[in-house]
């Protein structure tokens, strides 16, 4: 159910792609107790004036490199959890896809669960 | 005021899309209480690999076919309402777009009446 | 940690896209006390019937030039700041990017101060 929008610069290979995306799914798994296959993510690439990113906010040297990622969930996860994920997925992109942790900037929406249906015209968290 | 994104596969005709968003627009008024003509709706196309939906996940078996809607609209809609909406919009997408009801993800976030302004820089819910 | 959102028609100039995006960060610092620099906005280019904007509703006379800005930032900003923040950018695209007010779609989403990471892995706002 996490939907997950990823924004990118242009011109990444695929595979970098599909690496920024496994990182973000591994560590959802690992951090925020969503089950094995609750996968849903959409990647955008962006053209260099499409995709700012403040390179100096909170003393953050971000690079044009830098990533957004903003993923709606089901409210309810503690700021303990939230704070593991964040490290989880800096971390991750770092090791798996050779990014600076700087350039990762992520947001959470938060929702009810009756929000979702997985298909078939069913809200499948609903009861 | 709902504001509707659908991501869904490069490589459908505007006539598909536009029958796509036909549906949520029409499901919308008619299970949601929604008033008529208020229709604010982005479509974006995907490439195959940036448009990730898990294709066994509580059993739903999407194809690859799978699109995902995301609608922002104003909170306090019941579950019975939202459950209604699922429903319409997975039907009309079958009968009308020729889709599995299993390919139809969806996922509301909803917001504060005075969050939204449809022109002239007024937050025409607000009063 | 406001994250914006710009959908506008395909087309224009690398120039008018940034000076769109200048009003809507300047009217954010200047009305909703959002803190310099904290800049980050993501454009989108849509093809003619992938940004349906409703050129009717509440009697919003909408041209084909309509823009949608959806924003995400922190709850607890008043009305009346809302009100002045609608204000300003539609008064801000008029008067520097010579676009119509009418034409100026605007929502905004809500979440908590622990829901963002500006890099590193760390939840800057949470603490």
């Amino acid at each position: 159910m996490p939907l997950v929008r990823i924004d990118m610069p242009k011109g990444k290979s695929p595979d970098h792609r599909r690496a920024v995306a496994d990182v973000v799914y591994d560590a959802m798994i690992s951090t925020l107790n969503v089950p094995q296959n609750d996968r849903f993510q959409i990647i955008s690439e962006r053209d260099k004036g499409d995709l700012i990113v403040d390179p100096t906010y909170l003393d953050i040297q971000c690079s044009p490199e830098a990533i957004i990622i903003q993923i709606t969930l089901n409210a309810g996860r503690s700021v303990e959890l939230k704070q593991s994920f964040y490290m989880a997925v800096a971390d991750g992109l770092h090791e798996r896809a050779g990014m600076r942790r700087e350039d990762v900037f992520i947001g959470l929406v938060e929702v009810m669960k009756e929000n979702w249906s997985f298909g078939n015209g069913v809200a499948q968290y609903a009861t």
